[in-house]
C-alpha cells in the first residue's frame, strides 16, 4: 500500500495551541509503530492569532464567529493533503460555530471528512461504558451555556450533570482562562487550576455522576499525570486521536485494550 | 501589528515524528502569553513516511537521499506561509543531507529561513557558556560517523568527546532505534533505553566533557523530566524552539532566565 492510498490526519491545532498540541500527542501514542516511517501523515495549523474565542463569541463579546478562520484552515488542511480532520476545542462544536463551519466547508467545496468530537465522545461511552447513565461534564463557559454536551447526549438516554453556575463561573472557566493561573496561559495545570478542577469533579460525583467528561481540550492538561480518583474520567482529546488514526488507517491504530483511555477507580 | 507583519513557523516535524512534537511543545513552552491568540503561528508538516531514514542514507543502506522529501515539505510549509523554519534531525544537519535541501530550496526558489540546528547550538553554547570548552555529544550512529557536532564545532576553538565505537554501536544507537525499547517505536525513553543514554554521559564525562549535548532529537524524550546530574545538558530542540520564536517574533520570546533550557548540577 503506497503512502497516496492511506488517509492523512489534519488537526486544526490553534484553538488552543496545547491542545492543538496534546491531540498530536495523543495520535502518536496510539498508533502502533516501530520506527519513524510507520507513523501517520499529519498536517498541523496552529493559527491562534486568526480564530477569535469561542466563549466570547457565544457569549456576544464578539461578533466575529471563529467559525471563518477554523473553515479556512481546515480548507488549507485539505490542500495540504489530509483526507480526515478534527478541531480539538470542545466550544468549537456549538451549533452555531460548527454548523457555520460546515457550510462554509460546503460553500468552498471541501471533500474532506471532519470529525465531531462531542459525536465521537457518546459514540465512545455507549460502546465502552455500557452501564453509565449519568455523566457530568466540565468545561469552558461557552460550552456550558450553549449546553452542547446535553444536547448530544440527553436524547441518548444519558442524564448529563454540570457544575452549578457559580462554580462554573468563579471556579472552572477561570481554571481554563486565568491569564496568570489558567491553563491557556500556562500549558499545564498550576495547583491552583488542579485544585479548582478537582473540586469540580467532586461536586459532580455528589450530584451522581458515574464518569465525567474532560469537556475542554485544555483539562486533560492537568490530568495526564495526575490522574484525580473516585471517577472515570474520558478525554474526548483521546477519543478523538484514536478516531482520526482509525479513519485514516485503522491498520495503525493500537488495540483498545493496550492504552489507557480511561482512569476508573472502583472505590 | 497585523498577523501578516510577523512571521509564522514552519516545522519538519516527521523526523522523527516524537522530535517533531518536541519542538512544537517547546515553541509554545518557550512563548510568553497570557492567551490562545499570543502564541505564533506554527505550521507542521509530519510526513515520516516519505523521508528515508537519515542514518540509514548516510550509511550507504539506501541510495534515497532524504533531503528530497524534507526540502518538498519545507517548500509546502513555505507555501502555507511559514517564513522561518527547522529540521529537528541531527543527523538531517550532516551535509551531504543539509546542503543537498538547501540547493533544492535554491532550485525551488525558496525564500524561506532555514535554520540550521547545529549551528544554532554552537552560538547558544558560544553565548551562554563561555567557560566551557570540552563538549560530550550523544547521538545518531548516523550523526557519529558523519561527525556533524565535530566539524562545527573544533574549529570554534572546542574539543569534541564522543562515545568509544562499541559503546555507540551497541548501546547509544540501540536506544534511540530498537524496535521495542528505543526512543523511536516509544516515544519515552523505557528503562533500558535511558540506562544506555545515561551510561553514555557517564563515560563522556569521564573523558572530561563539561557539557553533554544531547545530539539526537529523541534523546531530550528521556531526560524532558528526569534530569540526570553531574553535567550540564545542552537540548538542541530547545535552542531551536528559541531560535524559531526569535526569528518568527522576537517579542514573544520568554526571557531566557525564566526557562531552564539547561540542567547544571555544580557537584
Amino acid at each position: 500500500v503506497s503512502a497516496k492510498s492511506r488517509g492523512s490526519i489534519g488537526i486544526v491545532g490553534g484553538a488552543g495551541p496545547f491542545a492543538g498540541l496534546d491531540l498530536h500527542a495523543k495520535i502518536l501514542a496510539e498508533t502502533a509503530a516501530s520506527q519513524d516511517q510507520d507513523y501517520p501523515t499529519i498536517f498541523v495549523i496552529s493559527q491562534p492569532e486568526l480564530i477569535t474565542d469561542r466563549t466570547a463569541y457565544l457569549q456576544g463579546k464578539t461578533s466575529k464567529n471563529p467559525a471563518t478562520a477554523i473553515a479556512d484552515q481546515i480548507l488549507r488542511l485539505e490542500e495540504m493533503g489530509a483526507t480526515v480532520a478534527a478541531i480539538p476545542c470542545n466550544t468549537a462544536h456549538a451549533p452555531a460555530i460548527f454548523e457555520r463551519i460546515l457550510a462554509l466547508l460546503r460553500e468552498g467545496g471541501s471533500r474532506i471528512q471532519l470529525l465531531h468530537m462531542i459525536m465521537e465522545t457518546r459514540r465512545h461511552l455507549q460502546a465502552h461504558f455500557p452501564a453509565i447513565s449519568r455523566v457530568g461534564v466540565l468545561s469552558t463557559t461557552g460550552t456550558y451555556s450553549a449546553r452542547i454536551y446535553p444536547t448530544m447526549l440527553i436524547p441518548a438516554g444519558y442524564e448529563v450533570l454540570v457544575p452549578e453556575k457559580a462554580t462554573q463561573e468563579q471556579s472552572i472557566h477561570p481554571a481554563i482562562y486565568n491569564p496568570v493561573y489558567g491553563l491557556k496561559a500556562n500549558g499545564y495545570a498550576t495547583d491552583r487550576a488542579r485544585l479548582a478542577l478537582e473540586d469540580g469533579i467532586l461536586e459532580l460525583i455528589d450530584k451522581g455522576a458515574q464518569a465525567v467528561i474532560m469537556g475542554c481540550t485544555e483539562i486533560p492538561l492537568a490530568f495526564n499525570r495526575n490522574k484525580p480518583v473516585g471517577t472515570t474520567l474520558i478525554d474526548p482529546t483521546r477519543v478523538l486521536a484514536r478516531a482520526l488514526i482509525y479513519k485514516a488507517d485503522s491498520a495503525k491504530l493500537k488495540p483498545k485494550n493496550s492504552t489507557q483511555t480511561e482512569t476508573s477507580s472502583q472505590k
